[in-house]
């Protein structure tokens, strides 16, 4: 067997372990591993002669065992959103699996140009979740590439031209696709996709997936509705004005929970009856939505296991110096609940 | 004028500037302030002479940047549950805008003894929420003791010899005080005080305050009725076996919203009307409260202004040298729903 091709899997198999720990041992997490079997793979790595690539032991050197999670502050609170809480949720419980801290630096969207804060973080990678506009967007990106660190970029598409970084989002897609299939095959024939205003990759995806699905379906009619924000007061103003010029769709596919739920009020009060008279969809699933009745059909998000994953694709790419896979997509799953 | 005596103060109405600009200035955050102001205040400074103390210089000469957030794991989740994730945001917003980022790290509560991890945190000073039974609780705050750096301990009481810690927590006593009153003069004349098993001293605090209210008025039963865990099941358990032996509450205080909304579904499969035949409240008033029909009767935790709070204290205290006040108590306010 020649040392140079000795994998971890085959030291973990020697001395009986999982590759984790063996990981954790040479990767210098060996703190995460109890003295005996710390004892047994550095013996077994010393027997059969496995070494790390010289990159990766440059890369390890100055290891700061933390990652970093930048947010870009607008009006929309962050740990406060539901999904960001969930992200970091998981990001923090993978990451101090495997030895790691999560260092989070809010950034406001003003003062981007004069933000030196995340400059001085120490970490060995950063995780990312982009907001406002395209402009906003673009410059934090190329800002943060010029740390040259590996990055995970959330709920965004990953460029060829970019080595290094990884994208991972849910499929939500998928999602808008199982919604309108579902609302469809209840007999919806035409369907309103009630959005925001602003841009999120992630709901252009979730519209986009409804298209398709009805695009198979010649005779549904869609149409989109934009909503101001995702504010109730705004979601209720933008849909009493389509009903009260005439609109009449079959099912209202909203955006997301939050805005489905603002949506209701207005039916409720029109004295619509779902799912008979019209049906209702959300998006997410997050805590609340298990707080209000009716249960609005929805599409779960698995926003901590997002987080799980970057942890580990990120640590990962720290250990290995390029990440193994740049376009990870989570799948989702539909929930019927009382308004389909 | 005495130069020693000069206060960042008297160079803020000199210059015609914020006190928080020029503290910003003097204490290497100058990247937050403008080109012009920085030159004005530096002007100032030279002009007058301001001198930080040499304690202060020193500390300042090694500083991170950074304020940690160690959080133990237990079986609940730490940025999914509401009020840390609000603390969390309430930090975060705030230390951003003093330059600060925040690194949170998660600890298992099993392999406490053992956890480095937190010992390789580049941090300038720690806030720590506890969980869990006291020994753990306790070995947890010797831990970081030892890491030497100043300590906010939210939601928990200070003790006279840690003068690096400072207590932070919202006016639980307080809450639960109006909610006594409250249903009291709403006519309420036993009252049955639902906690989980787990000791959590805001919800003590809870309890306390009732109790205190209550022995005002001497015609009023108090009962604590205890159940194994917050979870829903556990909840609707206990309560349906009090009811199930006789119990009949006028009012139930719940220690937090979800086992109030919990207990709400036991109260209306037994056909009680609320607030006619029995009354109940909760406590928090996070996000989800909003969700839930009928609006249960609350009081509204700070919690994201005790984030805040902890910022401004911990930078302050680095900034000084120690803290200005060890133990901040923040008001709780009393929110009518329909429950009562």
């Amino acid at each position: 067997m020649s040392k140079k091709k000795l994998t971890m899997k085959e030291i973990a198999a020697a001395v009986d372990v999982s590759v984790m720990t063996v990981s954790n041992v040479i990767n210098g997490r060996d703190h995460l591993v109890g003295e005996e079997t710390k004892r047994r793979v550095k013996a077994a790595i010393d027997e059969l002669g496995y070494r790390p690539s010289a990159t990766a032991r440059a890369l390890r050197s100055s290891r700061m065992f933390s990652i970093g999670f930048i947010v870009l502050y607008d009006e929309r609170k962050f740990l406060g959103d539901p999904f960001i809480a969930a992200l970091a949720d998981g990001l923090c419980a993978q990451l101090a699996e495997q030895g790691y801290s999560l260092t989070i630096q809010g950034v406001f969207t003003d003062e981007l140009s004069e933000a030196k804060a995340f400059r001085r973080m120490e970490t060995d990678g950063l995780c990312l979740l982009l907001s406002g506009s395209q402009p906003t967007k673009y410059n934090l990106r190329e800002l943060l590439k010029s740390l040259r660190q590996p990055i995970v970029l959330f709920q965004e598409g990953v460029q060829r031209a970019e080595p290094d970084i990884c994208s991972i989002r849910q499929d939500d897609r998928g999602g808008g696709r199982l919604l309108a299939e579902h609302v469809v095959s209840r007999g919806a024939r035409s369907v309103l996709v009630v959005v925001p205003q602003v841009e999120w990759p992630a709901i252009s995806e979730r519209v986009g997936g409804v298209r398709e699905a009805l695009h198979a379906r010649p005779g549904v009619e869609m149409r989109v509705l934009v909503s101001e924000s995702e504010k109730d007061a705004d979601v209720q103003a933008a849909l009493t004005n389509y009903l009260d010029q005439g609109g009449k769709p079959d099912a209202i596919l909203a955006a997301n929970d939050q805005m489905a739920i603002a949506a209701h009020t207005v039916l409720e009060q029109r004295g619509l009856t779902l799912p008979d008279q019209i049906m209702l969809t959300g998006f997410n699933r997050f805590n609340f939505w298990r707080y209000f009745s009716p249960k609005v059909t929805t599409v779960i998000s698995p926003a901590e296991q997002l987080g799980r994953t970057a942890a580990t694709a990120l640590t990962r790419r720290i250990d290995d110096g390029e990440f193994e896979d740049r376009d990870i997509v989570l799948p989702v799953e539909l929930v019927q609940g009382q308004t389909t």
